[in-house]
């Protein structure tokens, strides 16, 4: 069994990133320019943030005409009606909801807080605090997009993850989750391997790419170091690639909603 | 800002741990062993498992009496009344049943399936496969000791995780966490500090030994690669240590039972 050294680094020196930016560019730009490089095999994690400023998925609140479904559900729960209305459009559903709270499901199949919804490091300086991020449309394919550009561009082979920082139903803190995936497995399943005495494996299925998402999260931090993107190097997941949807838990075996 | 390059490395050639063992000899011979070392700031992340056996935290099935409660529930949800009996044993509250799934609040506060008890991993060659092995009685106060023990035999200070692996409400497949801290933060609270743009940051509590504990699962391997021990290196968390109990969610903000 190898895996027995992992690196993380940071990309350094990634711009502020703006509507219209080819991600892909940036990042190699980044590295070109610090004098690093990927190299095959390497798990590049990316923040979600910079992949929905790429693509512009900013929403501004003074242009949101909340409906009187979210008007009520904000009330209930002393939130912005506007905010509401977002996460409400962003939703397949609500999971739950309290004073200051709202769960859904998204659109995506993750149940996140707010729909993932962001009001930090959007603006920028001079502009208004009117703006908040949504998740972008299809991380699927984001990362799929950026590893085929990647192997174009540079001519390395590697997998590519897009991270976001989520909230737990019984833990405090947030912690990195793996929300779109291209080039290694999300999950690694372990049903039907034995353990080290050669009994069958009970608690078997790995959340592999969340593991990862949240290893990189270690190092992209919150506040104003912010680095969107971290190499994971020496590190080779068993299986088949997945979408992140293999992380997306079965309604059926749902308990919590 | 540091934190820019971390590694883990797994800790090779640790033996199968037995009842009465010391933990943090295993490791520093073990260490000596390969020709590694600790140094000042390393995290040190431990899996559960090896505590739990030097403790003999096992349990042998064939002398429990389940009661009367158990045997209900079990009926219920299809499962060995023993197993029940333990982990109710070891719970505060049970938080979801169905069939094949018991859902505790453990003693320890943490929310997890079948109160942590393990089948894996347990028994060894020619025993019998009657043992399920629990999760220690006081992971902090474990974590602290082989800290303590760390510094005054190897002299050197780092920090102490103890890791499991969970499954989660939402999400498909486990992910490491942090049971038990000593020596750092379980959580960094970025509350009052300003984002990019200088605004109050929103999402602003870390889970960060969360985080750290996942990133050492991912080479601690769940079946026969077995490598319960994992060094963090290059990796400060900012703030004060704390135990790992920053990271129960306080019931009063849990809306999922």
């Amino acid at each position: 069994m190898s895996n027995r050294r992992v690196t993380l680094s940071t990309i350094d020196g990634i711009p502020l990133v703006r509507p219209g930016d080819d991600v892909t560019a940036v990042l190699l730009d980044a590295l070109t320019a610090s004098g690093d490089r990927l190299a095959d095999g390497d798990i590049l994690v990316i923040a979600q943030k910079i992949f929905s400023k790429a693509q512009d998925r900013y929403a501004s609140l003074s242009e949101v005409s909340p409906s009187e479904q979210a008007q009520k559900l904000a009330l209930e729960i002393d939130k912005d009606p506007r905010i509401v209305e977002l996460i409400l459009s962003e939703a397949n559903e609500v999971v739950r909801h309290r004073p200051g709270v709202l769960i859904v499901e998204h659109k995506l199949g993750f149940v996140m807080a707010n729909a993932g919804i962001d009001a930090s490091n959007v603006a920028e300086g001079g502009e208004s605090d009117d703006r908040v991020l949504l998740l972008p449309v299809d991380p699927d394919g984001d990362c799929a997009r950026v590893r085929a550009e990647i192997q174009e561009r540079a001519g390395v082979d590697v997998a590519v993850i897009m991270n976001d920082s989520v909230g737990r139903a019984w833990r405090s803190g947030t912690v990195g989750i793996a929300i779109g995936i291209a080039g290694l497995p999300g999950i690694i399943d372990l049903r039907g391997e034995n353990d080290l005495f050669d009994r069958p494996l009970m608690t078997s299925i790995v959340g592999i790419a969340d593991e990862l998402a949240a290893a990189a999260s270690v190092l992209q931090g919150q506040a104003d170091e912010g680095a969107p993107a971290v190499i994971i190097r020496g590190y080779t997941a068993p299986g088949a690639p997945t979408t992140a949807q293999v992380l997306v838990r079965d309604k059926a075996e749902d308990l919590f909603r």
